[in-house]
């Protein structure tokens, strides 16, 4: 049986979602507490993979058992096993065809900029303190630039290029601006998203709406399709991945 | 001089405003860094106490010095000096006769309490995830007893109840409900408030409205005077100090 979960998490002390060698990642503590649960290896897969210090309001996995599970006991179980800062929402049975990846048809992602002249103690982990002022209807401008289909080559960084496989064209379906207190919000809707490319795009709209570069310089970055052309990544703690998307027909 | 501070902080890791032998105070850390910053041994005099883990959005603060600051400076130079835990919201000069807590005319704190199922790991340290379903009129209704003024002995801890000048009446001038994502906030404004007074409200009124007592006693407990009738008191993570309210002659 396939099983899908959606799951919150503050990524602040963990280094990513994906298991790696340098550190404690989000996929391993998930894997370590199903497996306890059911006593058995189970391998969880993740819809999106986010980066250390980002965090999650809704990312989908499945895993696959042959046992068949009381999913409220199952959840209370699971959030019993793993730190306060991992939450597992839901937990379902999906079609035999789900795949958290394969499967998704787009996902949300929201960047929080605070531009309050002191950072407040509650944003610390979960937002960008910029210490210049910005300009909202360049914010804006700068913004639309992303909107549809584009290769995105000179907004993602270099950890996956080598694959064969390698696909820079994404499609952004929308970019909202969220007001907030003390800040506004960014948020990308798209049908998938390259490795750190929120945070690279994030970087170059605020270096547009800080008069550091001009909005009209943007056709020719996604021309160079050239990495160094962009901006610095955005840091990792403005980013929340907020929910992944999948057909009604994938039970989701 | 005597300077007035307005401070934010994520109470979290701290034993509380006020110093103490058993471990680090928020009043401990902010008188630090004013000394460094002076080179002289000041003296921070803060409006209201609160507990380990408590947190606070506004809380005031008084100092003097005979030196004049640089207020932008300082400002800065404070908040360098300081764990991003606990902000320095703004520094001004107050009148020769300001005290934080003597002049203060009224306090506001609002606990906030978790309905979901499954608590969002961004509210861990932030509020107090109810695992049982509490009915809202009934939070309403046992909320309206406490406005007013009332000897409020029944809901305050002893620690302060020694003290020659101890009075145990106050006024609470209004008390809110606020629906926000995921659960409830109520928000408390009153002349000044008992040890614990707020936790041991609210722990009353989740009593009332979870079924467990009739709001109807509540008139017996504070006739009673007596601590052990009512609730044990609320957790502390839910409780935010949100602002002090000060007369306007005396330069808030």
């Amino acid at each position: 049986m396939i099983y899908k979960l959606l799951i919150a998490y503050d990524g602040t002390n963990y280094h990513g979602w994906q298991i790696q060698p340098n550190g404690i990642s989000i996929q391993e503590v998930i894997e370590k507490a199903i497996s306890t649960m059911l006593q058995e290896q189970i391998r969880v897969i993740g819809a999106g993979r986010t980066d250390a210090k980002v965090h999650a309001l809704g990312q989908s996995a499945h895993f696959y058992t042959e046992k068949s599970l009381d999913l409220i006991r199952s959840l209370h179980s699971l959030n019993c096993l793993l730190p306060k800062e991992i939450r597992i929402l839901l937990i379902k049975p999906a079609s035999p065809c789900f795949h958290a990846q394969h499967s998704a048809l787009s996902k949300v992602y929201r960047y929080h900029l605070c531009l309050d002249k002191v950072l407040s103690p509650f944003k610390r982990n979960g937002a960008w303190h910029l210490h210049y002022p910005i300009d909202q209807q360049l914010l804006f401008a700068a913004s639309r630039y992303f909107l549809g289909t584009h290769d995105f080559t000179a907004f993602a960084n270099e950890a996956h290029r080598g694959v064969a496989s390698y696909d820079p064209i994404r499609t952004l379906y929308r970019i909202d601006m969220i007001q907030e207190e003390g800040g506004i919000a960014l948020e990308f809707e798209g049908d998938g998203f390259l490795y750190k490319m929120v945070r690279n795009i994030v970087a170059t709209i605020i270096e547009c709406a800080s008069g550091k570069r001009p909005c009209e310089e943007i056709p020719a970055i996604f021309a160079s399709r050239d990495r160094r052309k962009a901006g610095p990544a955005a840091p990792p703690q403005g980013l929340f991945l907020v929910r992944i998307n999948y057909e009604i027909s994938t039970k989701d």
